[in-house]
């Protein structure tokens, strides 16, 4: 049976600030990226998320960030392979304190805003955040961009990786995602992004915006939760993957 | 044959600001207090730190402190037993995160500065660190000022304990440190305090600023190398205690 | 004829946190108190804020606070005077840039969270802040709890001061806030407090929370916007004080 | 006569770290650039910075940095116009509080590290920061790369500029620095960079790192003292100039 993940940040309050829909979304998802207190999340926030996966039985991954709270860790920084070696590491651990002082285990790790997007493309920065989670944990299982440089990464130095699609967005012929100053680089149709989903997951393809059928790989979808509107579409992904009969379960649960 | 564990705080340094004398402090001591990025140490400093433990044989511990860097952890905060749990959580699980990548284990916490000095009094928020100690890992070693709350509360939630006594303070009758604002609270004649640190260890014994002798438990000696003066000191000590047969190793070495 | 000032804090949110209602709550005040980018606002949030107090032509403070953003400053910290000093002068200037930007002006600091209430207790700390108003401007208008050791060190240094009062609080018979720990700290019947706000403006006394009238100066009332029931309640007592003939203008205004 | 102005950073200090030989510099310069909180220095020493400057009788300038303490400003970010316009106004409204209270004058802005390299090249970005002073005070001199957009759009804006030259890097042909990664980029032979200050300076020339003498407008040379050794040649460049009959003196001051 062909089986996808459902994956959403969790957990990006910080003090007195209360960010996203949490408990609303988490019944949408099966795996959750936590952040970790750079870009969001703060010890306490943490620590009431990993509380609230476990009680919801989805699978907990670290979401860390580039340090950068006042802009969301959505500016790219020149940071160095090894500042991104050791910033990841720091997230993970520092997490992973929450998560075992519960009960529970890590399943992932997936990084961030920009940090994701440099993860993407440059080699060196992707091979060294791979290494840091391998280092922590060779079980732990990478998230990253479908096609992209940390998967690759991942996989060379032995890690199980997950390959992530969007439901929202387009794609470009060579597998990358279409930049968000373009024209078409959102999709706003709804029925449209969840046939593509569903197809995306079922045959593995996608048309990209040239009009070309793509290969893809989605291992996971990422969900997002920010509104009463995005719950509503969280809510038709789900249900339109699970009657065409694709299994919906946390990547890393067996069977 | 008697022992004693002699530690220092390590890894204070941040960014591009160099603090302490690490490489030459560390051979005098037996186990090291590595800060964990909140009152001191970033994310790279932390892992050098951790290196440099692992090359010179130390047991490593986690120096977790309030949120204040520009204050580096000295000034008291009002924060919640909950808060103190949250921050000492994510600061022993950061730590760890570079230990356990470095195939190294980490052997105690030890609670840095202000809220070293909070914990050793006040009854709810040494146990909610204790806890947090516990969560994380029950085997680990937690460090505090000899005979205090913290001692305690680690004692009652089934913890290893090491009482802390220090070799340039005075004691009142009652145990405590005598305040720094008060006449004597430092002792500044070496000989008199390496008298005083052999008889605590030997005796468990150290007479008061009033005059009376009082018991102590002596299980690890804090050691300050922040000048070259302290480094001599330091020394001295270490010296003093071998050569009045004393065994001084880490805390957690068997045997 | 009899006036008072109405004061509310605004520029709360941080990078992608939004905060407080502010759009609605500044028609109800006259005077608005801007965070610093210490427990809340950022260099973006202030800009955007000023220029919103300024097209409103509402008069602007700063609300300069401790720096401790994941407690929103409302936890007290064991600063040093000379702290007091250097972080508000630190935060007037900053957020004076904008305002001078802006072509506007600044009317008056208050103190935010627990740097107001320590302000409002320890006379060094309070002469410190007043100090640091006094040198940056001496045209400024100094807010503080009605009574308290801060309204005293403005004016023994020559500052112009504005005694504040709160619409929901309860007082002790000495004229202090009675705690929020202890019963009946918190008025929650809204015409009550309303008619206490009009006495109190009228009259210059409330009925303490021990059943006398003692005397309070209230020359700015405090109003929170946190919900829609706040913003309701701000509009009701703006107009009981206006259907009272009392004229509801900013504290700096002449005539 | 053929002046010149010679500035340093100062008050890189932050919290227990110091950084830096302030006491020992400041008399070899004319103007300073005071560190404003955000890549270094804090509100106390900021405060002492001033202080020590205006003892010192050398002119006063604000040095704006990215948020980025543990990359101490030096990691570029991809921060919007207006954030940079928004942050510079922060820092500069933030270390003139300093200033004013002690009843001294800003003279200059010199943006910092990564942000001084970003607005040497990207017009945007150098519109916002020359905007950014301009609006706080049009008397303000901006401190940029020579020949950069920095000092083009302080011109454009109606801003006194004060190009920049460095003694110990060597140029390219187009004018630009020679970048760090390539061979030669520093003048490591003192005599060799206090030949090439003295020319600069009286001829408005430089040989490039290619061999072709190209224009340079040096109105002020910046001057390291990281260490002893810096220390000596900065006293060099200032005797080679004056023995040169080039008047060394704050770029500010009038005669």
């Amino acid at each position: 049976m062909i089986r996808v993940d459902l994956n959403c940040d969790l957990g990006e309050s910080f003090g007195a600030y209360q960010l996203g829909l949490d408990e609303q979304l988490i019944p949408m998802v099966t795996s959750v990226n936590i952040a970790c207190g750079f870009h969001a999340g703060d010890p306490g926030v943490m620590h009431r998320t990993v509380k609230l996966a476990l009680e919801n039985g989805v699978a907990i991954g670290a979401h860390p960030g580039l340090p950068d709270l006042v802009g969301f860790g959505r500016r790219s920084m020149d940071i160095s392979p090894q500042d991104a070696f050791d910033m990841v590491l720091y997230q993970i651990g520092a997490l992973d304190g929450f998560v075992k002082s519960e009960g529970g285990s890590m399943q992932h790790v997936k990084p961030h805003g920009a940090l994701y997007n440099m993860a993407a493309k440059k080699r060196e920065l992707a091979e060294a955040i791979a290494k840091a989670v391998y280092r922590y944990n060779p079980q732990l299982i990478l998230f990253g961009l479908s096609g992209s440089e940390l998967i690759r990464a991942g996989q060379r130095i032995g890690l199980r990786t997950a390959g992530e699609v969007f439901s929202d967005r387009t794609y470009q012929s060579d597998g990358s995602l279409t930049p968000r100053n373009l024209q078409d680089a959102v999709i706003t149709d709804h029925d449209q992004a969840i046939a593509n989903v569903v197809r995306m997951v079922k045959e593995g393809l996608v048309q990209s915006r040239q009009g070309i059928d793509i290969k893809i790989e989605p291992d996971t979808v990422c969900i997002h939760g920010d509104n009463a509107h995005a719950l509503v579409f969280a809510r038709q992904i789900r249900e339109a993957l699970e009657s065409s009969s694709i299994s919906v379960r946390a990547i890393g649960l067996r069977g």
